[in-house]
């Protein structure tokens, strides 16, 4: 691999992940500088943000220039390595910030927590702490590109050569560095020769279907339309969905999901018109530690979400929202969880554990 | 009642329908003269407009500027009223534009084709046809002003106390002219200290709730927030629910329902968790030669809705979309039917039937 020259710094001779050939690089190391495409800003502008702290990388996060819960964490892991650069920085304060966040999510806990175990093994010398999270967060990144990779060949298998497949969200190479999780099935599938073409619902409050899928999918070639959340379920009475394909951003022990609101109302229509609903998402998003939906925090956003539109209000001023980012589908409302691993079918507590301790094993 | 002046024509002797107090006025007709409430323009802006031929009207329903089911039949109405004042105007032409602006509401139909009826009556003298016709449709507007009244009374009886109702689109004043069907139940029920609250979908594309119901809730200091649509299914099963008050374009005999896009996914996910499901709705809007819902048509209006917001684009350039205005929810979902006239119960087919009888024969 050719050293490439970044304003004056260069790649370490390690590994650095690369995008696939064509896809945009979400996020990007660089020694001691996490470098990410700012989200919030697209369609209409692909501008790169260079963070040179953890704290930088934290308000990325929170304000969702950098999302997708594969995404956040492998973003917070390297918030983590410029954390260990840093000498006046607590890494353990830092953990526990970037944690904070986000609460839904639970990849973006996994990966820090994964960085701050092996800063924190005895025989880690404090000269070599910067350096083992670093290659920590890289091999986080490295393995989510690989994931994805895998997760989009078994996903493929499931959808049906001219199938018209339902998204939502944005899981692609925006959400996870890789070619995406439900996205990278899509994906995969198309590079098959399926002939598929894709319903992307807009995923309001922030358009993350509209602003981030449409962008993706017209980068590859596939055809797909946007539709606004509302229109999916009648779509789906009609027949003119024949699979449901989602991410998500934690798997609680029992198959519950967490995932983008709106996933939920989806899951139902899905199963009312007898659609198959396929959940993608990495092992790192299986939470064994929550043992069912209830148990995962919702994270409940700004009001402004939801009532202002590129800085002008829609509603009559003294208006107020709720504005949950998330909500939760009943593992009886999946067919199947796809990760890197394995096509899960129900009952999924055995199917989760059992490949969770294949986890563990590897 | 005392004459009032308005910019130098006054109002016919007969009786001229007006809003309740503090109501808006979204339709008020003036000797040849239509003046209307430009929605589109809420609630940045109160804007009226006067017009003087129908077309103007056939526009003004076209791009949704007066919308409703009821009220595009009223000012369908008033519009063929002042295509009979127009000695150039071919009547039935004039009622075939109307009723071809917008298909799936049938109120509009059944207004206008009300009023052709009794134009084309052979005790009509030519002379006199102008005046019938805009008695018809002053006559329209003041049962609709009757009917929101009782549905009211009626609905509310079926609120609970303290009850947090859901809604969908606009369903108040500025659809049907009087206090509204469906949010005639929710005003209705505030009215009477039942201490409600309100969950008010934004209803995208083109946010009816978020712009004009929370607007009219406002008003009227019923408390209120505004969620994103998909965020409807995920509060239903937390609970947060305890009725979804909806109205309706067309009724099929059978007692399938078209409304905003977006309702049949809300009546799947109150169906889930045993939360009751009331559409209201005047008589107008049942269909009896529509035997279910598969024979209503379904209006697809343009991309453009979907993909632009305040002008700017959303997506990227190239993205289609799809655009239903509507979806069907099957009478199976339906906890009962409100019209003017009783609530009914499943089965709808025997009770529809019979409420039609009833407003055949008074």
């Amino acid at each position: 691999m050719s050293i490439v020259n970044f304003s004056t710094r260069q790649r370490r001779s390690f590994f650095l992940p690369s995008s696939p050939p064509g896809a945009v690089a979400a996020v990007e190391w660089r020694p001691c500088e996490l470098r990410f495409l700012d989200q919030t800003r697209l369609p209409a502008e692909v501008a790169f943000v260079a963070a040179r702290s953890y704290r930088e990388v934290a308000d990325a996060i929170r304000r969702l220039a950098v999302r997708g819960a594969p995404l956040i964490g492998i973003a917070a892991a390297y918030a983590l390595a410029l954390a260990a650069h840093d000498p006046g920085a607590d890494l353990r304060a830092a953990a526990d910030e970037l944690i904070a966040t986000r609460p839904t999510a639970v990849n973006l806990r996994w990966a820090v927590e994964r960085c701050l175990r092996v800063a924190g093994e005895p025989r880690v010398r404090a000269e070599a702490r910067a350096g083992i999270v670093e290659r920590e967060a890289v091999a986080i990144h490295e393995e989510q590109i690989a994931a994805d990779r895998r997760m989009g060949e078994l996903g493929a298998a499931l959808i049906p050569a001219g199938a018209t497949v339902l998204t939502h969200c944005n899981t692609g190479a925006l959400a996870t560095g890789g070619i995406g999780t439900a996205l990278g099935v899509i994906k995969t599938a198309h590079r098959q020769g399926k002939g598929i073409d894709v319903l992307v619902d807009e995923t309001r409050p922030l358009l993350q279907g509209a602003r981030l899928t449409a962008w993706e999918l017209g980068r590859e070639g596939i055809p797909y339309r946007v539709i606004v959340d509302a229109a999916a379920a009648g779509l789906i009475a009609r027949g003119d969905v024949q699979a449901v394909v989602v991410g998500a951003d934690r798997i609680a022990a029992n198959g519950d999901v967490a995932n983008k609101v709106g996933t939920y109302g989806l899951a139902l229509a899905a199963a009312a018109h007898g659609v198959p609903f396929y959940v993608v998402a990495p092992d790192s998003t299986v939470d064994l530690d929550t043992a069912d939906g209830a148990a995962i925090p919702i994270e409940r956003r700004d009001a402004d979400e939801v009532l202002a539109f590129g800085g002008a209000h829609t509603a009559v001023a003294g208006t107020g929202a709720l504005n949950p980012a998330f909500d939760l589908t009943p593992a009886r409302y999946v067919t199947a969880i796809v990760t890197e691993r394995a096509v899960l079918r129900p009952p999924f507590v055995a199917a989760l554990s059992s490949s969770a301790r294949q986890a563990v094993l590897r």
